[in-house]
């Protein structure tokens, strides 16, 4: 993701209450009443530009989704998306995933979504990958029992890492593809580097990926 | 694998009783008394025309193999090449890796290698894929505690499928590659069918996969 500064970004943000949550800490344990439904909560970890959340929140309306964004200069276009096409199944954090537990109780979250995730490449960045067993401990946390993370990158040394650290986390994987577009599904939404990576021939890999209940 | 009939395939390697065994569920238990010495055993299931068995059986001399092949007409091929090239840590027995708990005690097997197994694409035809379910039990019941698997094919379905399965079963992932030949190991062994199918420019898929302890 290139990072253009944007000084605006926050202030901007900030002044579209029903799209931005400035303090979400303070909705943990209740966002259906932000939602004001008791529908699914599904959320995305490192949404970009928003592509995909935005084109998953259209096809099902019956689901509530919450874009994760580390940094407002890309969050901000989710936001104006948002602005020009208002959706009410939509809403924007600028957090670190890291601190997911702050923001949701146990079980509050049906689904995390982690799409074309940083790869850190360098064995000595594994921590920072978003399938180090960490950050699985903390989806795990706030997703149900048997919780689902749905993933899919261009990146085959960060998809090989994922599966070799879910499945030593104990996961376990129902839905494998490791070429997305052979057979693309009639329901795919591409995100921006999707589009991106498969024009250029790379084989789009996707897996979903459960937590084993534990006894 | 093409099959020829060769009638006389049985006959000729019958007499081969240092390489063929014609009983081996006179040995199970004891086959440490068949090659003289304490090493490990690795068994290959499938093992074609020997290609991959024989290659390691020369890189590991201090390791005994056994090459597991269905068809006499196809496993006749390994033993000829041991009768030209003999090597002690070699033994060949044509039977149904189904039947690997009548051949081999628990623990007696320390490591199964699955190269290009039949892809068997059809769904209903998912039980006769060497890591279905039912396999992956006998794989279990013949290796020791923590057991490891390791398997390659170009075939996409049947990795996608394998990945699913294991973890399912309970197993974990310690080594994946989705283009093994993009970073060749220097110690790789390539098969047959692997050199085949990597002329073609397909990627050739890898795992090392374990049995999770039960406690
Ligand atoms: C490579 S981009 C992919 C964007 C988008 N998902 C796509 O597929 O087009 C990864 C995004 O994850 C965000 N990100 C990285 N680490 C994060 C974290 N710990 N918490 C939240 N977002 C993060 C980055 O800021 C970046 O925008
Ligand atoms: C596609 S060939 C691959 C041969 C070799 N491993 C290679 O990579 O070149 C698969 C082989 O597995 C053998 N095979 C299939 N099912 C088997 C079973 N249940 N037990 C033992 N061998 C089997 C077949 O006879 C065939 O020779």
């Amino acid at each position: 993701m290139r990072l253009r500064h944007k000084p605006w970004a926050k202030e901007y943000m900030e002044a579209q209450e029903h799209v931005f949550i400035t303090h979400p800490e303070t909705l943990k344990g209740n966002w259906k009443s932000e939602f004001k439904n008791d529908n699914p909560l599904f959320i995305e970890v490192g949404s970009g530009k928003g592509q995909f959340i935005l084109g998953m929140a259209q096809q099902f309306p019956d689901v509530n989704f919450i874009a994760i964004e580390l940094f407002e200069s890309v969050a901000v276009s989710i936001v104006q998306k948002l602005v020009e096409t208002p959706m009410p199944n939509v809403r924007v954090l600028t957090v670190d995933a890291k601190q997911l537990v702050d923001y949701f109780e146990a079980g509050e979250v049906d689904r995390v979504y982690l799409n074309f995730s940083d790869p850190w490449p360098k064995t000595r960045h594994a921590k920072r990958r978003l399938t180090y067993k960490t950050f699985l401990a903390t989806y795990e946390a706030v997703l149900p029992r048997g919780g689902e993370i749905h993933f899919k990158t261009d990146n085959r040394g960060l998809f090989e890492y994922s599966l070799e650290s879910m499945s030593q986390y104990g996961m376990y994987f129902t839905d494998i593809s490791l070429d997305l577009h052979a057979n693309e599904p009639a329901d795919n939404v591409r995100t921006e580097y999707e589009e991106r990576f498969s024009a250029m021939g790379q084989p789009i890999y996707r897996m979903e990926a459960a937590f084993r209940p534990k006894i």
